[in-house]
């Protein structure tokens, strides 16, 4: 904390600290949030006062002792925690490894904004759930370079995951406050590429909620073009491929390209700033998103 | 899963339980979601063949005896599980009553789909875990009835919380795969609200991240008006109130109404399904999304 600058901006009840800019800039404030008062007032109009100095916060002033790069970058590490060897455990995120020591399984309770208007988790939270513990199986095998799901060798070949083929079959949506066990696990598909399962279950029940597969290719992330995948990536992530299928997918029917005559459209969609993940796209959880408020009417 | 009927629609790979309905309509089939194949091509446009046969879905079919409206309630409330007497260790919320028995924390990750495109949690995020705690709080408490919050009186009394003030500092944004420790507690505000205070630090560090204080007035539910607080709700909440305050607030400026010279203006806003909560309402969160999505630039 002692190399924090704290700005105060009373009049607008705003305070924000600078000392996170991860270096790059030396002392721009970082302003992606606002303390604020929220004027809820019942049957009122939403009001706000946030806006008249806004203008003013965009002026950046100047810092003492902005951190240096490799200071800024050493603390992310150290919060981040990312380990560099296999673990087994994780408390915080309540995961363990089974089976042979390469399949992941984390506890995850559903919360209270992943569910809709009928107090089922949506869609779009069980998508993001089958990221999340992804990723956080990344986390755990030591492989996880600084990047979304990146190993180190990938990093170094400048390689990103991107997905070609997800097929998801919900058999019962898990509702507010339920206990799930999510398992996933990884396996080969093909010469390039990586194919990736999961299975959402009821803790209790051991019912099954949810079965998951996909397959996973490399892109470069400079040329933006598909890459095979180099010997040393397959090294780090072969010792971890399963030969088993959460869904037995009969036939891999081509999806046909959609028509003007399609039954429900909207033309109208624009990624907003909340679209965007980590590496600056717009991913699959937001595309379903936007299917799904256009193909659903349920109240 | 004696009960349950399923029904496939393999052509559309779009499979629907119908047994969990709650019991209200007898057999209409709930889809909020489909199991698909999302066609993320890279580069290629999106392109699906749900919208195919949807129409076919809205037509529903007959089930073999759809569940009582007990036998559906009680399925819920034994996966939901929501406590009827006080507890002080959630396991799998991780989290535990302190302080005198009255005072809750919840340790939580930052999920990878809870960060921005600057990798650090959104202001949308720390509203959401803000939510969520409390709700968990309430449901250590054995307070917790059918409802958003309410307790058993409240209910009694078609009663809700709703939120007339509330007051976010952020003093750093946590980052993705931090582990956060959300401390939060309630106290009296006047003869007829309640406070509920935040503090959200870092779990390693101790470093204080967010600090946040609200206030709750209770609104009956059929005539939608603002309720004075009966006798029995205080007994029942009261003996958890703390005197202590998260944020020191030297003022309480009105805020003032917004004219039409507003520095930053989105009329074009309308409420979509994914903004809806489970009382149906779009909440403070979503509030707080839109006025972000307008004001800030950050790319």
């Amino acid at each position: 904390m002692a190399n924090t600058t704290l700005l105060y901006y009373s009049k607008l009840l705003v305070r924000c600290s600078a000392y996170e800019k991860d270096g790059s800039g030396g002392g721009r404030v970082r302003v992606n949030g606002a303390a604020h008062r929220v004027p809820l007032q019942v049957g009122a109009a939403l009001e706000t006062k946030i806006n008249r100095s806004l203008a003013g916060l965009m002026r950046p002033p100047v810092l003492s002792q902005p951190p240096t790069e490799e200071e800024a970058e050493g603390r992310r590490s150290q919060r981040q925690n990312i380990p560099s060897e296999k673990q087994t455990v994780d408390p915080f995120r309540q995961a363990v490894i089974v089976e042979g020591g390469v399949r992941y399984r984390q506890t995850v309770v559903v919360r209270s904004y992943e569910v809709g208007p009928d107090r089922t988790a949506t869609l779009e939270t069980v998508l993001n759930l089958l990221q999340e513990t992804a990723l956080n199986h990344v986390w755990m095998s030591g492989l996880l370079g600084d990047g979304f799901g990146a190993t180190h060798a990938m990093i170094t070949n400048n390689l990103i995951w991107v997905v070609s083929r997800m097929h998801v079959q919900v058999d019962h949506y898990p509702i507010w406050g339920e206990v799930l066990e999510i398992d996933t696990w990884v396996g080969s598909s093909g010469k390039n590429g990586m194919r990736r399962d999961w299975l959402v279950r009821g803790r209790s029940s051991g019912a099954i909620f949810v079965r998951a597969t996909s397959t996973w290719v490399m892109m470069n992330k400079v040329t933006r073009r598909l890459s095979k995948m180099p010997k040393e990536v397959r090294d780090e992530i072969s010792p971890w491929f399963i030969d088993r299928h959460a869904i037995d997918e009969v036939a891999t029917d081509k999806i046909i390209k959609l028509d003007t005559n399609a039954t429900y459209v909207d033309s109208d969609l624009k990624p907003k700033r909340s679209d965007l993940d980590m590496n600056h796209h717009v991913n699959n959880v937001k595309y379903v998103r936007w299917m799904l408020e256009v193909i659903f009417i349920i109240l």
